[in-house]
């Protein structure tokens, strides 16, 4: 089953592969003529082809069935991790998230992070490369790193928009995003509030499972801190801005394994 | 927080360092005379220690705190795995799969296993570094790879010995397995019958969710197909001994996902 990404493909009922892909697909993997390929939008759009056209830098492809939202989730999940010292864990993470289902990414530089930059084509790359193995229609989506402070901020701006923005506007506002490349999912926090949830590892009774503080089908915004963990001021702050708080369990876990754990708990509740 | 895996400790007040050790404690970590670390034993011991002498080949420590049966799980999970092509993946997934918590992993050569081979010292490794990052007191159990026809022979055979064994001769088996390092939680399948359970991906009505089919404080026997799915005669071999067919979720996942997200699965049916 050989996959391509084609986030510009619309309705058309030809397309032709840019000269990247149409080199993997006619060199690489030496199809030809009369060939079926599954083409993914990212928006939800599934479509399968048949090749036309198998030149080396050009092939063109016959749509030949077009499924829209397809496996689309009923949930909105964004995650905000620390990105981790070695990059190598970040880049798991997202290839790992992407197959178990997340809408939306955002590295955050906290105060006891390590690692104070992230290449974002890098990642988006290796986000790229897990929704075509597990054959994702929708793609997460990656947003530029920010800090701590700025990802509260974020959050609060949204809320304050969402109290005095009409349905109208909001659809406004979702075409525009799906035109910038923004997240489009159905559950936008311009649609519902968010649950906003921080997993910090301090010890305190305050902490509670996910599936104690969540419904599901519900659009759900996860803090999760760097290797030293999130700064006690970083912790209450959140709080302060009505971010709950989060335990995945009894034992440590790293940076990456515990955004997994978020990821798994949330899909699983979602079930 | 020091951490260093000691299998050879028992209940001596005293315990020195190897050499190996010795010099990553007072060279790598320039801990000295007097500095508190913390030793695991992998059968359910934790230990607070302080150093009495910091020689570069020759540390040791008195034991000043003693904790048994550390986060005790109150199930026993085994996955048994094929191993990936590339075996970075399956080494990832007995990091995080130590992380959040298993007791036993078997890797088995399937019908469609591209990797016929495994070093299990090099595995062992990951596992043990993995134990002493997120402190968990039970080390587990890395079984040499077999066959997956041999997989269920062996399943065959310890049914049929649970039958004909008293209690009194399952603690001396406990003891012997003891001895030769082999896996001593408390939930055996010498003691508990084994839910068996086999992820493949065919898609048919038969499969089920985890949590329809398996009771919390179980003992667990989960098998992970490779790259290529289990074969069909595998399939129905494992259905014909009792194995009952999972399914994972609706996403496509990689061999290490799915094993990795069994692994969450029945964490959290057990929490």
């Amino acid at each position: 089953m050989h996959v391509f990404y084609t986030p510009d493909l619309q309705d058309q009922a030809h397309y032709q592969l840019n000269e990247e892909e149409s080199k993997h697909c006619s060199r690489v993997l030496r199809l030809s003529v009369g060939d079926t390929v599954f083409l993914i939008d990212g928006r939800g759009g599934l479509y399968e082809a048949e090749i036309e056209t198998a030149a080396k830098k050009h092939v063109e492809l016959r749509i030949t069935k077009t499924t829209k939202a397809y496996q689309k989730r009923n949930h909105h999940l964004h995650i905000a991790v620390a990105p981790t010292k070695n990059i190598d864990r970040l880049e798991w993470f997202l290839e790992k998230a992407t197959e178990i289902g997340i809408d939306e990414i955002t590295p955050i530089i906290c105060e006891r992070s390590e690692r104070k930059v992230v290449k974002g084509d890098r990642l988006e790359k290796v986000i790229t490369a897990a929704v075509k193995q597990s054959l994702q229609a929708y793609h997460p989506v990656l947003n530029p790193a920010v800090t701590f402070s700025e990802l509260l901020a974020q959050q609060t701006n949204a809320q304050q928009t969402d109290l005095h923005t009409s349905p109208q506007q909001t659809n406004a506002q979702q075409k525009n995003a799906q035109e910038t490349n923004l997240h489009t999912s159905p559950n936008t926090s311009a649609q519902k509030s968010v649950s906003k949830l921080i997993a910090h590892c301090i010890d305190d009774e305050q902490r509670r499972y996910l599936k104690d503080l969540v419904q599901p089908h519900g659009n759900y915004l996860m803090l999760i801190g760097p290797e030293g963990d999130f700064s006690p001021q970083e912790i209450s702050s959140a709080l302060a801005e009505g971010f709950m708080p989060v335990t995945l369990g009894t034992t440590r876990l790293r940076t990456e394994t515990a955004a997994l754990a978020a990821c798994f708990e949330i899909n699983y509740l979602n079930r």
